[in-house]
């Protein structure tokens, strides 16, 4: 099959690699519909990750399924799923309380940008479509196996609900569906922190109540500004600097709740600092897990079309040119079809 | 009167100043049944904080109400009270949400270590026993002005509640009283971070049912054993160094809870390890006040008996004496009677 091979940084090739086998008799072996290319793939191809060794990128996936182990008791060869980035049991203590991205059994998913997958412990990481779905309803799918699920993780730990205010600081792709979140949660008004006039719109498209372009103090200060001086309720930090954490913590009032999801790069966090703002911090690699029934069902009734953020479809031949897009920051997110 | 003045660290004085005058209309002025001494009074004593000149020190405090401003309303002279080291207007956005340490127009409470005390913002600050206590609950009530408020806080902020397993690290008096704070939330288990004896008796007494010696990496694998290899699902970090912070940090299972009273010095908390760590941060200055009410009356029930942690008595005059005794860990709490 042809897989996706990461080289170096801004090296990405397609290449014939083994079709992926049955390793472990609770694995599942996906025939993709649809993959793409996520930001945090971005930190490899910039080389702020180092890459010792090529390897098989790309970890959201939804697609059907070709074969199964022979412990795997929860899914059938036929049948339409998406799974998430972290392989989980669903059964252990942490994943039965909704943690699964720190189940104490997880695997990465690794090697999605590609035409088959091997994903591991399926029962606990696939969730099945009752039957196959319309085809347009397939980016959306896709976009829950990480970015919405990523999303809809930091409006929950930002603590959104009615009648609270929420600031998104970053508008790559999942902070446009944490937007999208955070107004599905219910939140009253929603604060998009974009300057890219494409992004702004669909930020507006998923509902964001205001709009404000500036960055670090400035940010925080129109934040502050918009919120009686006392800043948002919930922030829901989607970058992973310094500086996004930063302008996060204190745009955040007292008592209120920062749900960080950028991968963290450089992030120092100065405990006299919390210790004064008194804010609730909490995020890491998102549960989506936890959340994708729900996710599922609310794009089957087409209640939500977070698809919305793929501005860029290619074939799978042309992943190269999908990463350089999203680079350049001329595409938010690129769909590849296998 | 008299009041404790710290000129530099490791000198304090107890000395003749005026007595203090309503100089706002919300004030209040309170003679002093008792004050103590803070562990966060010894990062002056020792001169981790710069003193730049001699300050009344001291933010501890209950006792009767002298006269009051003219805008108190709730209060009149003659009332026992209790009140927290930071004043609150109790009716702001974030006072209602339970935030009152970071009200918006919050003073600071300072220096209580002397005969009598003003009070600014005195009905949102301050709460009244319905009549006299009995002369043995005195204590108890001191101690709910900040250590139990604050142990209590930290409980809260690590979630703490039925079925849950907690560590308390640190066995100072904010330590000890979060072991007890945890018990009357409904703690299962309650593991204290403790090497020294007479600590380790009265954690017991409040409630810890298992106490770990250990310290730092060695700490943390010791709680793991305890817990099946996942950590702790609540911490309560009360000592306020990087170290401590660590150890909470890692004692935390994933998607658990860390709650932080410590004053922080030298903190930092790298976003990459709390990013894999998925645990909750949350702590700061304990918002007293809105737990007052309720340990108040658990006080005057004799439900709970926090005053165990004053283990030395002492004049006011004999104020200097009190901070030496605690800074060479002879005392785990001094009090003060005027």
């Amino acid at each position: 099959m042809r897989a996706t091979i990461i080289h170096a940084p801004g090296d990405i090739r397609l290449e014939d690699v083994p079709d992926p086998v049955i390793a472990h008799p609770t694995d599942a072996i996906i025939r993709l519909s649809a993959t793409c290319v996520c930001g945090s793939d971005l930190w490899n191809y910039r080389g702020v990750n180092e890459i010792t060794k090529p390897f098989a990128i790309g970890h959201e996936y939804a697609g059907v399924i070709e074969e199964v182990g022979s412990e795997v008791t929860s899914l059938r060869p036929g049948q339409f799923v998406v799974g998430s980035f972290i392989a989980s049991d669903n059964t252990c203590d942490i994943c039965r309380a909704g943690y699964q991205s720190g189940c104490e059994h997880m695997r990465p998913v690794r090697g999605a940008q590609a035409e088959y997958l091997r994903v591991p412990l399926a029962d606990g990481t696939l969730v099945a479509t009752p039957e196959p779905p319309d085809p347009d309803l397939v980016p959306d799918l896709l976009a829950a196996s990480d970015v919405l699920g990523t999303g809809w993780f930091g409006a929950t730990a930002a603590e959104v609900g009615p009648g609270k205010t929420v600031a998104v600081v970053g508008d790559g792709a999942v902070g446009l569906l944490a937007i999208l979140a955070a107004k599905e949660l219910g939140a009253e008004r929603i604060i998009a922190m974009s300057r890219h006039e494409s992004r702004t719109a669909l930020a507006r498209a998923f509902g964001a109540t205001d709009v404000v372009a500036e960055r670090g103090p400035d940010g925080v200060a129109a934040i502050k500004e918009l919120t009686g001086g006392l800043g948002a309720h919930s922030v829901i930090e989607a970058v992973g600097t310094d500086e996004s954490m930063t302008q996060a913590i204190d745009s955040t009032r007292a008592g209120g709740h920062v749900g960080f999801l950028g991968v963290a790069h450089g992030v120092e966090i100065s405990g006299d600092k919390l210790f004064r703002r008194l804010v609730h911090l909490h995020g890491g690699p998102a549960p989506v897990r936890r959340f994708l029934p729900h996710l599922i069902e609310l794009i089957l009734d087409r209640k939500i079309n977070p698809g919305k953020v793929f501005d860029l479809t290619l074939p799978l031949s042309e992943v190269a040119q999908g990463y350089a897009a999203m680079d350049s920051r001329q595409a938010v997110k690129t769909l590849l079809e296998p």
